[in-house]
């Protein structure tokens, strides 16, 4: 039998795959990614994209073609049964409240986004997705599981014969009744859609991992060898789902709509990319214990119902492109290691409902989050305690996920009050709405303190009172020193693995105040520094990246006057960096100028510095003169020493 | 020898000639485009995209992908001798002024534009350009020349032998003493960088054309065809050109920087993509009559000079992609075409200096004027009397272009005045920079009245002040009522061959305004309509596409109440369109609430159509009351009538 050896073998290749696949590849770490279906899906799915994802995805230099593609859901409109039970409008929100996040709300097709994080792949060093490989077993020898450069995780695989014919490539070939129509396959998706010629067909490999990370869905494989399970219930709701471009004189077709008749149950409208609308309908319930009948389920019966759902609305759907039924439930496994060795991440650790387009998104934030630490670890430069921060950090995010998702497809699917009759209040399911927009946009999430993040105090609020430990740091625009461009800041935090520490250096054009900067730039570049201290090869901005931000004119003091270290030369033949300080000042041509307000540092004060984690996260906030003494005891804990 | 026949041979496939390629295939006209060289170019040449060739790509779909891979230009900066001599500082300006265009200046090699318009070519239907294919002879039928179905155009071409190298393929193998380095090829253009085995490969063709432009530059072999000769004088000065990664302590080099040096010359700096800088060096000059001496010139010697400029500044150049050197002339053919049969477009016939990043500009815009005409000739849709006006309003830009190339370049190549000495005066050059910043983003070119364009008059400035007929129709941003989205309106003039009219609809929730919008709406289908005239197939809004933008809330009026016209069931399944009717106020996160006031049009006044030509100029102002009777008489003279 085959054997092989890799860093990290990733079972699955949805969201979260693809994801910690970028991530393991923009880092130069060695890994294998598989996946059951012989081909990439190219329709359906989910297709939400939170702002906070969409940060994310600036950070790996693909949201512009997420933006590009796809339909920014601007505004919800709520209808609901008046006295007389006729549908009316009765609220619109924004969908994205203003100042949320420099991106918005996003839908397109999941498939589109594999495709942008597969090319990605290929880029970053070639990885691509091992298709039509299925794991057989798993087992992890325990003598060496503390051992840095063993390999203690062996995975068996099997590639499956050539002849092997998923559901996938049933439906491929399949009209509207089998939901998925070849014919809207994107061009550059054509490669992926078909089954390749594989050598390995028909064979089994043996495959020696230091880790494996199960991003194998909600009936996880990997979860299973691990001995774990979903906990939780199902509810007796289910749901149609269905992509479609339709006929309809209902006037709000193309925004976001929530609807709740007197009695034929609920719909949610979501407006898609190409034209597309995707439905959301409730269906009906089931008894406990029950399971639906999905042969009795066809598209047909799922558009008679939004039909009944809509009236008097009209509606006709020439062209489907995809459906789906699922039942409701919410259900979390809070265990998501083994030995910080097995880990899993997704559907395979969280379950609920699709309506608030979430499942994707925390999917893909868990191995986002998963991925940095285990880069880290395999290079040398952290030690293993840092991965448990993983558990620490995303149990809790899927907790509250579960727990909002209970309460809001309970208002989604219960019947509105209407007239006398007790029922769903619409005053309420908006104010949810409205009230959980920010944690659903993902940008609310503050993780605890921990390894990673440094415990708040009276002292760091005052050196920066809006920029919160623990959560991601907000952009702000910016104006670049050297080239006059206005830079969002988070644009700037960039995912290749490196620490960045902001030094909002306040005024320079006082003379203390440039004194302080100037001491703090020493410092930092002493051998006592955490940036000397871990940085590997030529360039010393390897581990930290130094980014500063002036309060003072961006005209007043030359670029070249600044410390070498707050822009470096790196590279083979040292070249200067040049986007690394900025003034916060009003641009020429888009905005600018709050940054210090924003932040809440004060623009003639002593200065501010702020650590943030690989992953945007904020780690501490620093006061100049202790900022590297205090570096030094942040990384202490988990970092190895590097250099010398 | 093969025979071949095609609506439209361009000769020459730079960026004049793959715009129109572009137009052509968008359009679905067939075309053939060939070119001498075996290969695409991949680095070098012109690098500057003005603002309006940036909206022009905007509505190829393209803007995106120039503007994610360049570099936009924000400030410029000035540095001239002291009175000791010592280069100071002198001015910073913003390199486009604030509310010049919804884009701005930005810098990029032409060979990655030249990509994204061949990847558009092959999107639209298949497209190719044929390399190493030259042009032998051509001769015209004059028998048919007005003859619509007639291909009175002959080429005979040879396609050149497998073993030709050209100067391209030479240069792509050496090291920097060719200025071409391989090494810097993006991925996307490996194919077309390495000649392809051709079928036809030493083998004449006669190509039977309707119509031939030649896009082939300064030497070009197509206006030599027709009998017409460039005119206008080199003058004496010469410059070298130089992409390079450098090292430096000049502060402002991620700037657009012009020096003049005391003594030793001029140069003008171009912050570019991927680190790289542009230099254009001022190396001597030369007396009537001299050439100069190409082999004595190496990237060395300019360098060399370079250095002596910017002193007392360093200057090191690890890394050099590209460079060049070039004469200053401007010259110019006034005769474009042969019996509207053969034209020629870009350097063909306007040359000049590169300093005011024009040329690839102008000779798009060229291509880009002819285009639509003679897709719409083509098509049958126009008589060809249209096709004179390309010459009328390009030839008017070019000699414009000419005139102002003349001062600027020598104002740039004169000495500056120092102290007591006589020279180039600072300020005389930052004023005329200034002064010239709306012509040279190319937003301020206005064609005068004619076939296409009408007259002025005091009503239609009444009805919208700062609407300007021959001018591109400039960009507010509106919210579209549909689906809430901040639209700026120049994105919705994409480049498909189909005129607009935008209805300035003004409060339709005043009833007599309704009723006015209304009832043009009902004239708009009626049969004396050009709308209904001349649209093909079953598409109404196939030849004129109407546009609404109302000044009453967005809220207040549901799409479905909006007459049909405005917003069509298009298409084999009758979709609506939703994406044509938009509200003059405030969106949630991106402006908007001041069109109205921007095109000069009355809030609470009877309403303004405003018809647009398919390449986005102001063909006509018209009022409501008259607005069909116009539109018949403007369109009578040079429309073949179409559907009954």
């Amino acid at each position: 039998m085959a054997e092989a050896k890799t860093d990290v073998l990733i079972i699955g290749a949805g969201p979260a795959g693809l994801m910690l696949a970028n991530w393991l590849s923009k880092t130069g770490v060695s890994a294998r990614i598989i996946d059951r279906r012989p081909t990439k899906i190219t329709v359906g799915h989910a297709d939400g994209f939170q702002c906070r994802t969409i940060e994310v995805f600036q950070s790996f230099g693909i949201a512009h073609r997420v933006i590009a593609e796809g339909n920014e859901l601007t505004e919800v409109v709520f209808y609901n049964p008046d006295d007389n039970g006729n549908l009316v409008r009765t609220a619109r929100i924004p969908d994205t409240e203003p100042g949320t996040s420099r991106f918005r709300h996003v839908v397109l097709s999941q498939a589109r986004v594999e495709r942008f994080l597969l090319d990605n792949m290929k880029i970053n060093n070639g990885l691509i997705v091992e298709r039509a490989v299925e794991p057989q077993s798993l087992s992890i020898d325990n003598a060496v599981i503390d051992c840095l450069d063993a390999y203690p995780v062996t995975v068996i695989v099997r590639h499956l014969p050539q002849d092997n014919v998923s559901e996938d490539e049933a439906a491929i070939t399949g009209g509207p009744e089998s939901g998925l129509y070849r014919s809207n396959m994107f061009a550059d998706d054509a490669e992926d859609a078909i089954p390749q010629n594989r050598q390995q067909a028909g064979q089994t490999e043996t495959i020696r991992a230091k880790y494996v990370v199960g991003c194998d869905g909600a009936r996880s494989w990997t979860r299973k060898q691990i001995g774990y399970e979903l906990e939780g219930e199902n509810s007796s709701a289910y749901w149609g789902v269905m992509d479609a471009r339709i006929l309809t004189n209902f006037p709000d077709i193309r925004l976001k709509v929530a609807i709740h008749s007197a009695s034929s149950g609920s719909i949610l409208i979501i407006p898609r990319e190409r034209d597309l609308v995707r439905f959301y309908i409730q269906m009906g319930t089931i008894e406990p214990g029950q399971q639906i009948d999905r042969h009795a389920l066809t598209h047909t019966s799922i558009i008679e119902k939004a039909k009944a759902i809509m009236a008097p609305y009209t509606l006709e759907c020439p062209e489907i492109e995809w459906w789906s039924v699922y039942v409701i439930g919410q259900r979390l496994c809070k265990q998501v290691s083994l030995c910080d060795r097995v880990f899993i991440a997704g559907d395979a650790f969280h379950t609920h409902s699709p309506k608030a387009g979430q499942g994707m998104n925390v999917s893909m934030m868990d191995s986002y989050n998963l991925g940095w630490k285990l880069s880290a670890v395999i290079k040398g430069v952290a030690d293993r305690c840092l991965l448990d921060t993983y558990r620490s950090e995303r149990v809790e995010v899927a907790q509250q996920l579960i727990d909002f998702d209970r309460k809001f497809s309970g208002l989604f699917s219960g019947k509105p009050a209407v007239a006398e009759q007790a029922g769903i209040s619409v005053k309420d399911f908006r104010n949810l709405w409205l009230k959980s927009g920010k944690w659903t946009s993902g940008t609310a999430i503050q993780y605890a303190p921990s390894l990673l993040v440094a415990a708040s105090s009276a002292e760091k609020e005052l050196l920066a009172a809006n920029i919160h430990i623990g959560s991601h740091f907000e952009s702000q625009i910016v104006v670049c020193i050297a080239d006059a461009h206005p830079v969002h800041l988070g644009d700037r935090l960039i995912s290749d693995g490196r620490w960045r520490l902001i030094l909002f250096a306040g005024k320079l054009t006082q003379q203390a105040q440039r004194s302080r900067y100037e001491k703090l730039c020493a410092e930092l570049v002493s051998t006592r520094s955490p940036i000397k201290q871990y940085h590997v090869g030529q360039d010393v901005d390897s581990f930290i990246e130094v980014l500063t931000v002036v309060s003072s004119e961006r005209s007043a003091i030359d670029m070249t006057e600044y410390p070498d270290i707050t822009r470096p030369a790196c590279g083979p033949h040292g070249y200067r960096k040049y986007n690394t300080i900025f003034a916060d000042e009003v641009s020429y041509h888009d905005g600018g100028g709050q940054a210090y307000q924003g932040y809440g540092v004060d623009a003639e004060g002593p200065g501010a510095a702020v650590l943030i984690r690989p992953d945007q996260h904020v780690a501490d906030i620093l006061p100049f003169d202790a900022c590297v003494s205090r570096l030094s005891a942040f990384f202490t804990p988990f970092i190895r020493q590097v250099c010398q």
